[in-house]
């Protein structure tokens, strides 16, 4: 129904071996890209993705390692057959910015649309998935962004059955309208289940921890955030260029009760992040340490 | 005394595991960078290469897999602790294309010097190293490079020692500058060899072959031409798109009596382009098909 696809877990700077932060949500033969940063289209490309479906960019901030492979990500996604418009948010301005970048790609085979957020935070709808931003607290204006994905009841094929519907009408049902059957008037709530809840991926990346922050990852299902640094040595650093702690990422995630923390947005310096699982571990066990194409797939 | 690097042989997009094509060359610690597509940085220290020592960078034109890279790389320079001027040598406009680029990097502690290419040829001396642009035929104004470094005459230490010369005023007569020596004045002549002739590398890439591009890389040490097709039967293609085949640019070694060539940016539809080394070793037999890192070392 869903997947979610980390394309790199670096930071500040492209490696040999460590892409740049990046994720890629695709459902429903849809996708979404956050950031953007030098690189990113060999990380989609190694991955295995594709570049057509992309529908919206969703940009954190203007620092180089979240956007400055644009330009090349735009002319690819041309050459993979694009027609249909693009959507790029992102802060104030991004529209300036982008313009800027593009006079390396000014001819695209699609239209580009800007949305800017407004703000503190915004929200974007894209079909069945909502997009929201939130400002988060970095050396420039950044967002940390929230995509859910609204999910229909369960369909109940054994109750279909034993009312005689024909299976030509389940989509139907299963969109939430009703049938009409020789006279009988079939209700979507015949078939369909409880309602649930949707999926909640956040991904937030360079910042300092904020009780903001906190309630806006509430109950994620995935919550991807910046560690730039595993040692707690490093905390002063990180206060200074406004980064996170392992620690401080999980700290986050346990009092935003999300059910899956991964870390990203490593710092150069930090050549093996995983040594430092058990930093965050100890506060929030379901902790992952990112590793380039880590996928996470919810299947219904 | 000078090695060039070819950092990637990638055209039109960058591929995993293929860098796009760009050249470093690096004398007397100072280094010139001809081409930056996104990802040249991560090349250039995949290579072991630094970064701090660029003084100069040469743009063949303006499409995105030869600039793209731009703004990761100036803000990696700045990060290596450069702070003498860098020059960006280009086609007309080569200012504000920069410029634009450098919306996302605004802020870096050198001056950067714009030197526009004037007409169809342009030089522009780097200390002993001469920088020569020449008009090449492509879909938009395009150019290839020349390094020209002057080698000074070898010195003869038997004949320093045989006139009982002291090693410190060794490196001034090599330098070309007389020695007064206990009244005795000794002329750089007296330790010096024959007049050498210097070393010339081209780089030619994104064009149709031409008579004015086979006089420009006369006699070259090292002609470094791209290669977008090995294939004979893409020459319709290659003719449309103002790229060259293998045979061709074999063909413009042989008529400029190049002691090696080069090729590189393939096409990405060509994944192992090793396969058609004999097509253009048939016309021009010193004739590589380049490979990241291939590294060329002339040693005095």
């Amino acid at each position: 129904m869903l997947d979610v696809t980390l394309l790199g877990t670096g930071g500040m700077v492209p490696l040999p071996g460590r892409f740049l932060t990046s994720l890629m949500a695709r459902w429903g033969g849809k996708a979404v890209l956050v950031d953007c940063g030098e690189g990113t289209q060999v990380a989609i490309r190694a991955a295995g993705l594709g570049f057509k479906h992309i529908g919206a960019l969703c940009l954190t901030h203007f620092h180089a390692d979240h956007i400055a492979g644009l330009p090349g990500l735009l002319l690819s996604i041309g050459n993979a057959g694009r027609t249909e418009p693009l959507k790029i948010i992102g802060p104030r301005y991004v529209g300036q910015v982008v313009d800027c970048l593009r006079v390396i790609a000014p001819q695209l085979p699609f239209a580009v649309e800007y949305l800017e957020i407004e703000g503190d935070n915004s929200a974007f709808a894209l079909g069945d998935l909502t997009i929201s931003a939130q400002l988060v607290e970095h050396r420039i204006p950044c967002y940390a962004y929230r995509l859910d994905l609204r999910r229909q009841p369960k369909f109940d094929v054994d109750k279909a059955r034993r009312l005689n519907i024909p299976v030509e009408y389940w989509s139907v049902l299963q969109k939430g309208e009703p049938v009409a059957l020789n006279g009988r008037k079939i209700a979507p709530s015949a078939v369909l289940g409880e309602p649930r809840r949707g999926i909640r991926l956040c991904y937030a990346t360079d910042l300092r921890p904020a009780d903001s922050l906190v309630e806006f990852v509430r109950r994620a299902d995935l919550f991807i955030c910046e560690g730039m640094y595993g040692d707690p040595g490093m905390l002063e650093k990180a206060m200074g260029y406004r980064h996170c702690l392992f620690s401080e990422a999980a700290e986050m995630a346990k009092r935003a009760e999300a059910r899956e923390l991964w870390l990203t947005h490593f710092s150069p310096s930090m050549p093996t992040p995983e040594d430092y699982h058990g930093v965050a571990a100890a506060i929030f066990p379901n902790v992952f340490v990112g590793k380039k194409d880590a996928t996470l797939r919810f299947m219904d």
